[in-house]
């Protein structure tokens, strides 16, 4: 928690629950982000936080966006940014959603698959299309699983065939997985787009862009590898593929930029001790203003493990299930991650969740039990 | 799909994803429970679907209400409800909340540990308080695991404590688990009930009510029993457990009431075929723009397998994976569940999710990847 969201915290002690997210230090990522990896452009993934005081902070120090829809692409433009800045980087859109982000200036697109490429072609034609390659996601906290990306060899045809279509077949992509905590998988990602780049060029075709998507992880209750580790195994990589002829490289980074400017405070609605007769008596049940359905919905499968903070750190601890205040039984945070919470901790207690700038706001339910959204300060 | 919702959605081609409810299915529903269960008051539990048309209509005919938060007793309130028709039925409470509902004249809530005992004496006192048992949630397809419930013994000191905080002992709940498709499970549910009454009366100590949940089943891809296997299995419970002196009964219905009044409609975004060199080669994507995060939360797990309708029903069919439009992996419906539909089918396709009133409103995310809530029309 940055020193400017505890001083918002104890001066404005705002409704619960609420994100509080720093700027100042999702511009601190962006340029340490940005020294780790000066070659690459940072394409900024919007979905991760698409509020417009990170976007528009984020035009002012020259970012690019990697949007996922055309409404993102209009938070972008609505933010300042350039459309020539901003690539549409879901590989599943609709048709009119294409023509609408083309009509506006966007000439970025992902693909995977023949049926997209069509349509691009037909409401996009000319643009610069990459596609994207599946690749393992071992490693990976949230795993990208098969729903994106193609085979090597189907990239081959997808990309000979887009040059056909009188598109611009620009590069390749992949995804590693969000909060990737393995420098490997890139490596090997790496080696993959390589060996199609000079298959390609064999062909005839010269590819010019390799994207790395994103995946960087945040610290949240492990300890993750530092964005150095990174850079330096994607450079040897990069350098072991291409040689001198490094083609351009696109990040994609939403967690990495944003996660740790954020923090969630929620209140303690109730701790209780019920009479199970097993084991699990001595476990207590804590139940937070906010749960899967209010904004942490990454705590599905307890993936994201949050670390959490108490006005009674320091004292005595116990083990702990955490959940959320619906009346959903699958509204549990925490029940097998062996969390562990201070035995003074009672209803109205304000406890914060670190690092919950990412994935969190937009997540949050409409109003499931009729709870409002979260609440959301950008200071 | 009823009539009234078909006629709606071809004369209005309403943008999509959508909801459409027929309000009088609603009505329909509620009255058959009624019919099947004449002996039980029902409480609609509002977090199914808390739009202002069901409740008024609910209201009209008379029902009480199963409220989860002071937000949705709120709503009860604005659709004229009587607040003596309520029930504050989360064993989760702020004490804010229970405070505000306790003012507005509500006066019977729900409680399963000593810890919110103590809440409801302090900020309700004299009010009716039921306490939520532990039971078996076996044959449900979203059951609700340990995060509610206390044991028979912890629940039988609970009510005598509740006496001597000055509050109103007034019965025992349980719940069997959302879309339960096993009528013993009320069966076994009651008989636990009825010995604590009986354990309780020998304490001196005489109960009025019995809580019997919901969970009633809903008709989606697979059969389920009828509602009158479970009003007669509820029946025969509790006349073995009760004899001639039966309790109030209380129901909590929400999916029986208001699922298959709905109908959510979809385009498909994509359908690929992707050369991902193996098996699945043969299986093709459908991407809907609604996924996971857009309404169909209890798609996770393939838990809810709701019945899909296409413009090509009666063509050949092939084996898809479903998922919705988002950039995230986990955005996927269905990948296990052998879903068949028609090899013509095409992006841009309107496509109908059956039986889908309950549970999908509020759910959705408010704009994850950008995407805006889900529309709906009360019809």
């Amino acid at each position: 928690m940055t020193p400017k969201v505890a001083q918002f915290l104890a001066d404005r002690q705002p409704a619960t629950p609420c994100l509080v997210v720093d700027v100042d230090r999702v511009a601190e990522r962006y340029n340490a982000l940005l020294d780790a990896l000066p070659l690459a452009r940072i394409y900024y993934a919007v979905k991760a936080n698409p509020a417009a005081p990170i976007l528009r902070r984020l035009v002012s120090l020259g970012s690019s966006f990697d949007a996922a829809s055309w409404e993102e692409v209009q938070l972008c433009l609505a933010a300042g940014a350039d459309s020539s800045a901003i690539s549409f980087g879901n590989t599943i859109k609709k048709a009119s959603a294409i023509a609408a982000a083309f009509e506006a200036g966007v000439d970025m697109f992902a693909f995977d698959s023949d049926e997209e490429l069509e349509k691009l072609a037909r409401h996009a034609p000319g643009s610069r299309v990459y596609c994207r390659l599946l690749v393992e996601n071992t490693g990976a906290d949230w795993p990208l699983s098969r729903k994106f990306g193609t085979t090597l060899a189907h990239a081959r045809v997808l990309m000979l065939r887009a040059r056909d279509l009188g598109l611009d077949p620009y590069g390749l992509s992949f995804h590693v997985g969000s909060q990737q905590t393995s420098t490997e998988a890139y490596e090997a990602a790496i080696g993959k787009v390589a060996m199609l780049f000079t298959d390609l060029s064999a062909a005839g075709l010269d590819l010019r862009m390799v994207n790395l998507g994103g995946g960087f992880p945040t610290r949240y209750r492990d300890d993750v590898p530092e964005i150095d580790d990174f850079a330096r195994a994607i450079g040897r990589a990069m350098t072991a593929g291409f040689g001198n002829a490094l083609p351009e490289m696109i990040v994609e980074p939403g967690r990495f930029v944003v996660a740790d400017a954020g923090v969630v405070q929620s209140e303690v609605v109730l701790v209780s001790r019920r009479g199970h007769g097993d084991d699990q008596d001595r476990v207590r049940w804590v139940y937070l203003d906010i749960g899967r359905f209010g904004g942490l919905a990454e705590t599905e499968g307890e993936s994201i493990r949050y670390r959490i903070r108490t006005p009674h750190d320091g004292g005595e601890m116990g083990p702990v299930s955490i959940a959320g205040p619906t009346c959903d039984g699958a509204d549990i945070m925490y029940e097998r991650s062996n969390y562990r919470l201070p035995t003074a901790l009672r209803d109205g207690d304000r406890v914060e969740l670190l690092d919950t700038g990412a994935y969190v706001s937009t997540y949050c339910a409409t109003g499931f039990n009729g709870f409002a959204p979260i609440g959301e300060h950008y200071i």
